[in-house]
């Protein structure tokens, strides 16, 4: 057999392995949205069971096998890039025995049912030591990671949400941003304290807020043929490029939080829906990782719709859906509100200025939880410390601090930072595409997404992972990922 | 190792081959249900690769090494069923190599691919030919499985829809019933033609009779924990004990056969939902074949709730849901109406005096074109003679006659003769839960299934594959399968 056949068994192997996936992507959607109570303990022996078969197709001999035949040099350039995309999920599958995979799984699960009932509880000292026994088995596995890929502990932790990502680079882009935040923070508070704010009370039916969500998600280019927006307890994007999931929650109280919830899962689900239609199921077809990813919900979110220009399409279609009226609906009055600053204990509350604050926060708690510098026990209080330096205020108590997140109670270590590469991201991005397109923003006055889409589109969706998210950033803006894009893009906003 | 443990190991191997079972089950139903248009190649191609996975599960020489090693004699009576039930689907997953498995399947896709052209163009030729080669696989399969199993080449295939079904049995059943079933439906048709009878035209949106579908399903016993009521072009009940998904469609002009939707696939889901506990996961848990299954349905649907005693009771609550009064919705008036018996065409839209006079009809006519008797170009116009000569009038095209239901052109032969099994099997387990509870009838008055449905759990439910289908009879009736009860309940319905 040539090369080139092994390398076309390698792809039909994967296609198996992507179906797979897909359909645990389906059943996990599935039990997070529609499944009936009682069904649970079912589901998860399903997704188990799917997932042992996942893993032993991944490691199969076969494809060790195939990988060792292949000679890469007669490939085309994107099946190149396949074939090293391959060898990563190969070898992070191969690096852990299916002993510690199996303990690590145990402890997880174990450690995120108790927090449950410790968050409802307000009492860490209950979680307390099955979070122990999750940080030392996650110790573990990033110490068998960082022997076997030459990598600093943390980084390999890192890795599994964002190939490649370094804390070294994470601690110089942290110090930059953290003061500077601060700073602004304080700027911005003060700037708003000088207008007056109120919210209006009014109450908006599940039922016109899903149609208003619809409606946007429809302009912003959302394919409903393959996809579909459904409710659920934590909103979240899920299923598969030819079938993405995602979904909001509804408070009839308050409206703007679903709505915004449905144009940010819309920002994830366009990222899905423009990869590489002739690389599905391959993983140089999949999304880069979670900092491109994060970066396109809040290009959408953030940058496109909490656009002074958007509320000026924003504000009429409300006016129509709602049936309201007054200078209280206004583009302006509506946008005014929408950007107020309001610090808050709550990371998923929080606004975009004060988000990266919550991030560093659980960052540098997190290095210190994985190098043993911070005992277990001293968390509550080390966490509400560092909130009082950033914040001005303490958390009153554990369910407000610590315990609030499911991320590290169910095993994400290395999690959180995503989420500020994302934001940077984001800004830079936007930044890069308005200065191609520079009608992108007077379009969004008529909720005219397409510009803004083909470009990310082009420079973003297209590559999969051809690239690695260094090189699409830099490709696409000219610049590595860079702080002040952030910065600036918050500074323009809130100060002016 | 002991038998004890082999046999341990035989039922943790299928609780995994169950968990893949579960997974293609709810693919399938969101399929059906609630998937994006543009998602049904990527769905094919998922459900394909589990189900080659379960069958490699199922063939694998671990189960095979298993079944030589277990002595069971050292086993229970349930775990000796157990295995018992495991060899069957072992041996009939090996009977068939896997290139006939694949051409079979490939057959069959084209087949039921090209009749829904077929059927829309109202013409039989365009489909002729695919039909043609899906019946010489059949066949070919059908002689594969009568050689290793020794049993008639038909019976072949009607085991896999109900285990141990004869054709001989069937003929002296079908040669009992169709002279009688005949007769009566004249007789009927006169005594009928004695009432004035006019349908009331009446509007119900689909969210009224979504909920009233959903208050008769908790008055019959579903339970909600473990299942759920959705939408789908074709009502079915999918899932798994655990997590059961009936669906119906709605019909604004026509909210009778929706609800009767709901009522029969409740049916379905008791079943499912009553079937033991402590077997979940292995083959002696399931249910047992086709036909308990469909006689489930029809209980509730045929006996109970289209009793005139349940109409006292169903009254009222429309009248409450629907917010109408006035004679013609009281019980005797919407209980006359409902009972109308009007031969037609089409199989799903019939009563049930006619319908097993379809099924006769389709078993007579699929037995011809297996043994070769009936040349296939001939089908047509040997449905139209045969209808003709059970109902008194042709079919006018091929979509009201050969063409109308899907089954042979998916490939399901000797799947028809189970619904009049069935019907005959309800209406003796009613006649025996009456007897044995003659509260029954009075409680249905009062919307009260507890001593139907406890009666049907202790003799039919909790059995799961226990026993085979005669013996569940024969145990819960006192005698087997006899078609005298649907005749005499079919009597005192329409003729007092």
């Amino acid at each position: 057999m040539t090369s080139h056949e092994y390398y076309s068994e390698l792809e039909d192997r994967w296609t198996r392995i992507s179906s797979l996936s897909g359909a645990i992507s389906l059943l996990s959607w599935d039990s997070q949205t529609i499944m009936p109570s009682g069904t649970s303990d079912v589901r998860a022996e399903q997704i188990a069971t799917l997932s042992v078969l996942r893993h032993e197709e991944i490691t199969s001999n076969l494809i060790a096998d195939l990988l060792a035949k292949i000679d890469t040099e007669v490939l085309t350039d994107w099946q190149r890039a396949n074939v090293r995309e391959i060898k990563r999920v190969y070898e992070n599958a191969t690096a852990l025995s299916t002993e510690i995979i199996d303990a690590h799984s145990r402890a997880r699960h174990n450690c995120e049912t108790i927090w449950r009932i410790a968050r409802k509880d307000n009492s860490f000292d209950f979680v307390s030591n099955p979070l122990g026994e999750l940080l030392e088995i996650t110790k573990e596995i990033a110490a068998i990671k960082s022997d076997k890929f030459n990598v600093q502990p943390y980084d390999a932790l890192l890795d599994e949400y964002e190939p490649g990502a370094k804390a070294e680079n994470l601690d110089a882009t942290f110090n930059y941003l953290e003061p500077k935040l601060t700073q602004l923070l304080q700027n911005v508070l003060e700037h708003q304290a000088k207008t007056e704010y109120a919210p209006i009370p009014f109450q908006v039916t599940e039922e016109k807020q899903k149609k208003l969500g619809l409606k946007l998600m429809a302009q912003q280019g959302f394919n409903f043929q393959k996809g579909r927006l459904d409710k659920s307890a934590h909103p979240f994007s899920g299923g598969i490029p030819d079938d993405v999931r995602i979904t909001t929650r509804y408070d009839e109280q308050d409206w703007a939080s679903s709505l915004m919830g449905v144009i940010h899962e819309t920002g994830h689900a366009l990222y899905e829906q423009g990869l590489p239609i002739e690389w599905r199921g391959q993983p140089v077809g999949n999304a880069r990782g979670m900092v491109l990813h994060e970066s396109q919900s809040l290009t959408l979110e953030m940058q496109a719709c909490r656009s002074r220009e958007f509320f000026e399409f924003l504000a009429p279609v409300i006016s129509d859906e709602f049936d309201v009226s007054g200078k209280d609906w206004s583009a302006s009055a509506l946008h005014q509100k929408c950007l107020r600053i309001t610090p808050n204990c709550i990371r998923v509350d929080a606004d975009e200025l004060t988000y990266p604050l919550h991030v560093i926060l659980r960052y540098r708690l997190e290095q210190s939880l994985l190098s043993g510098d911070l005992p277990i026990k001293e968390l509550p209080s080390a966490w509400n410390d560092m909130f009082m330096k950033s914040f001005g205020f303490r958390p009153t108590n554990d369910s407000d601090g610590c315990l609030q997140d499911i991320h590290w109670y169910d095993g994400a270590f290395g999690y959180f930072p995503t989420y500020t590469l994302g934001a940077m991201a984001a800004a830079q991005l936007f930044s890069a595409a308005v200065e191609a397109e520079p009608k992108i923003p007077t379009k969004l006055e008529e909720g005219d997404f397409s510009d803004l889409l083909a470009w990310l589109r082009e420079h973003v969706h297209s590559w999969g992972s051809y690239y690695s998210t260094d090189e699409i950033i830099q490709r696409a803006t000219g610049l590595p990922l860079d702080p002040s894009f952030y910065i600036s893009h918050l500074q323009s906003r809130y100060m002016q």
